[in-house]
C-alpha cells in the first residue's frame, strides 16, 4: 500500500513535471532529460510509468481531463456564465496540467487563436446558459444572448493574450474579474446584478464548495 | 497636367496592389509579378515609381501614416474613447493600405499580439481620454481610467482575433459596436451614455465629417 501510494506520487510528480516542460517548450522541443530534472526520478522510473514522450503526452491531456471540475450548478444562471470564465481563469493560472494540456492540443501555442473551433465551443456554451438566464428573468430587455457570449469568448481570449504578452499572466483572474465587471452591469436585472460574485477569488470559491461538497 | 494626374493614379494603383499582395503573403513571399497583375501595370511603370520590393512595402506604410486621420475632437471624451476602436475597425475594413501596412510592421501577421507594444501604444491613449473624461464629469464614479482603457484594448484584440479565425473580418465593426455597447453602461454617467453614437456606422461617420470639415 505504501509501495502503491509512492507509484501515484511519482507518477504524478512526473505527469506535472512533463506539463511544465511541454507548455514552455511544446511538445517537439520538449526534451525528456528536463522532464526527469524537473520531476527528480530516474529515466528508469519514467520508463516504468510511460512507454514514450507520446504516451506521456497522451497522458497529460487525459489528466488534465480527469481533473476538470463539473458544472457546479448555481440558483443564478447568469453566476454560472460568469463562473465559466471565473474558474477556466483560475485554473490556468494554478493548473500546469492545464496549461501543458492547451499547448499540446494546438490551444495554447502561439497562434492558439487562429483557429475558430474553441471560440465556438465556449460561445455555444455561455450561449446555453445565457438563454436560461433570460428564460429566468435575470438578463435585461434587449439582451441577445448569443452576442454577449460571443463577445465575452473574444473579450476572454484577448485579455489572455494580453496577459500573455506583457507576462502577467498572474494577473488573469484580476482582468477577468474587470471583463465581468463592466460587461454584466449591461446585461443582467439589478437583482441579479447585486447577488453576482465575479470578484477575482470567484474561481477558487467554486471549486472548493464542488470539492467539499 | 494631365500626364501628372495619371501618374498619380498609376502611383496609387500600385500601392494598393501591393498593399493587397503583402496583406494576403506577407513580405518574404510576395511576388512583383502578383503585384503587377493585380496592378494592371507594366514592370517598366512600377520600377519608375519604386526602385525595389523593399521600396515598395516602405510606401505602402508611409503612405498609410499620411491616409491615417487626425484626431477629431469631440464634445464628449468618452465619445473619442469609443471612436478610437470605431475609427481603426472601420479603416481595417476598408482600407487595404491599413492592412498591408500593419502585416508589413508585424502587427497582423499569425501572431501579432504576443508582442506589447501594440497593447501599451493604445492603453496609454485611451487611458489619456477616459481620465481627461472623468475630469469632466462624464463617468460613473469608482471608474478606473487605466483598467478600463486596458480591458478595451485587450478585448478589441480578442474580438479582431476571433473575427479572423472565423473569417467574418467583414463583421469587425459590428462586433466592436456591441463590445462598447457591453463595456460603456458600466463606465459612462447616464448623460453621456445616452448621447454616445457607438453604432457600427460610426467610423464611417467620424471619417467624413472630418473630411467635410
Amino acid at each position: 500500500m505504501a509501495t502503491q501510494n509512492r507509484a501515484i506520487r511519482t507518477r504524478r510528480a512526473i505527469l506535472e513535471a512533463a506539463a511544465t516542460v511541454f507548455s514552455e517548450h511544446g511538445y517537439a522541443a520538449a526534451k525528456v532529460a528536463d522532464i526527469l530534472e524537473l520531476a527528480e526520478v530516474t529515466k528508469g522510473a519514467l520508463y516504468f510509468h510511460f512507454d514514450s514522450k507520446e504516451e506521456l503526452a497522451r497522458a497529460v491531456i487525459d489528466a488534465q481531463a480527469a481533473d476538470a471540475p463539473p458544472r457546479a450548478a448555481q440558483a443564478l444562471r447568469t453566476q454560472e456564465f460568469v463562473d465559466l470564465g471565473m474558474v477556466f481563469a483560475h485554473r490556468l493560472t494554478h493548473s500546469v496540467l492545464l496549461r501543458g494540456s492547451l499547448r499540446l492540443t494546438g490551444e495554447s501555442g502561439e497562434c492558439e487563436l487562429n483557429r475558430p473551433s474553441p471560440y465556438r465551443d465556449w460561445t455555444r456554451q455561455g450561449t446555453a446558459l445565457l438563454e436560461e438566464a433570460a428564460g429566468q428573468g435575470e438578463l435585461l430587455p434587449g439582451t441577445d444572448p448569443a452576442e454577449t457570449a460571443g463577445l465575452v469568448v473574444a473579450s476572454y481570449a484577448g485579455v489572455h493574450m494580453m496577459a500573455r504578452a506583457l507576462d502577467e499572466l498572474h494577473d488573469l483572474e484580476r482582468r477577468m474579474s474587470a471583463l465581468y465587471r463592466h460587461v454584466m452591469p449591461g446585461v443582467a436585472v439589478p437583482r441579479v446584478l447585486a447577488a453576482l460574485d465575479m470578484a477575482p477569488g470567484r474561481g477558487a470559491r467554486v471549486l472548493a464548495a464542488a470539492a467539499g461538497g
